[in-house]
């Protein structure tokens, strides 16, 4: 049977979400919990990859078991004991072979913050920036994304993508509590770096240092080689994929047993 | 002279503020750093010791040092090469000799942030509870803490004070992003473990444990025994120190060049 489970990570210690050579990716962290768990070998498919130092809230992976021996919505429960507490399992539940967390995924969300004040618990989860940035510019460069567009001047050089055409659904800059700005973009896909690199862009336009027209001419004038700022990893944070409405997950998870946190001392 | 210093600290890996035998203190750090820095033993006065676990975002501490060679706004930079990035200075500047960090506080300003939702990134700056929260309730209750009280009843028990009167100017809950509860509490002292016991107990309130009877009775009926819920170091924080107008420090922290902290990759 093929089980999803929906994954929450703090990115700051891992080389991102695919196994390589280093052992300290999450998708090997969970490889190596659930085989423990099962006692045999499991392979584990996560919606995407992301990057080093870069969150997620909401990463979806599925993998294959028989004979689970445990109810498919109890496994992010036994799965959490057994990994490190900056990667957590939500939940989890029994799919059908057709459900793919990679290639049936339709849509994607992602978050990416910015401090505008020094604040040191936000260290890894923001990117702090010192100088002034007009927010109304910034969510009025944003909508300019909104729709299909051809990214390649958005996209890592490095890359294997043939195809650069992606159709970006929403796009929000807010304003948060302490001075964060927020940034929220919805979409049927993202190339490898493009979320930094249009946080990045729009910043320099928001800052002054850019025009608008600096920032159209790279969406109309679609080109690989072209100079983009990429923002720091530790701001971005995947918050959701979403599949066809006859395979999505209802996510239910199961309520934890509230946990004896507090004590009089 | 006298430097005045402000700091924030991520208090999750460090035994609370003050110097103990082991050396993982905030403290022993700024000793160590400023000690290298200007190549003789200095000492650092806290305003206040933070438990184990308890963050700062405005912790005032204050240092002697004769002929420093570098101007005081800039002692909080060439600090921080030698702190670790989880111990930041903010700001730094020369004070009269009659500034005392810990003796001249006049109020102390607290937050304290529970989370309703699972969010890893938050897993070390806030309290994740797991139970339905009546926020309604929660205000409500915290506002019976204003003015002031004999707080024995919310104090630590093994502590040796003596004066168990604090005045409480403000207290306030707040519904923050994503169902975060964010409690602000400004008094003049507060004794040891009180804000957390005081969250503690309003969140019994709030989640029908207790009546504000049960509340009001350990504020009317001081007793130093009474069996008090203290909620975990993790989500709370010192906010801000206040002191009298002609000493308070006017912070003015240099810009901090620009780091390159983007690149194209």
């Amino acid at each position: 049977m093929r089980i999803a489970l929906l994954i929450q990570y703090d990115g700051s210690n891992y080389y991102g979400w695919q196994i390589q050579k280093d052992p300290q990716t999450v998708q090997g962290h969970l490889e190596r919990a659930l085989s423990k768990m099962f006692d045999r070998t499991i392979g584990v498919v996560g919606s995407g990859r992301t990057d080093s130092g870069v969150h997620a809230l909401g990463q979806v992976a599925h993998f294959d078991i028989q004979n689970a021996n445990i109810p498919s919505t109890n496994i992010w429960m036994a799965l959490n004991r057994d990994l490190p507490d900056d990667i957590r399992a939500i939940a989890s539940q029994a799919v059908g072979d057709d459900f793919h967390s990679r290639f049936g995924a339709i849509e994607r969300k992602y978050r990416y913050q910015i401090s505008t004040a020094q604040n040191v618990l936000n260290r890894n989860a923001a990117w702090y920036v010192r100088f002034p940035i007009n927010v109304e510019q910034l969510h009025s460069v944003s909508q300019l994304i909104l729709g299909q567009h051809d990214f390649s001047s958005f996209c890592y050089a490095g890359t294997e993508t043939e195809n650069m055409t992606c159709t970006i659904e929403s796009a929000n800059w807010t304003v948060g509590a302490e001075g964060q700005l927020v940034f929220e973009v919805k979409g049927n896909r993202f190339l490898h770096h493009m979320v930094r690199m249009l946080v990045g862009s729009m910043i320099e336009v928001a800052r002054g240092k850019w025009t608008v027209g600096n920032f159209t001419r790279l969406l109309e004038h679609p080109d690989r080689q072209a100079h983009v700022i990429t923002a720091p990893a530790r701001g971005l944070a995947l918050m959701q994929v979403t599949y066809p409405e006859d395979i999505q997950p209802q996510w239910q998870p199961v309520e934890e047993k509230l946990a004896s946190e507090s004590e009089r001392g």
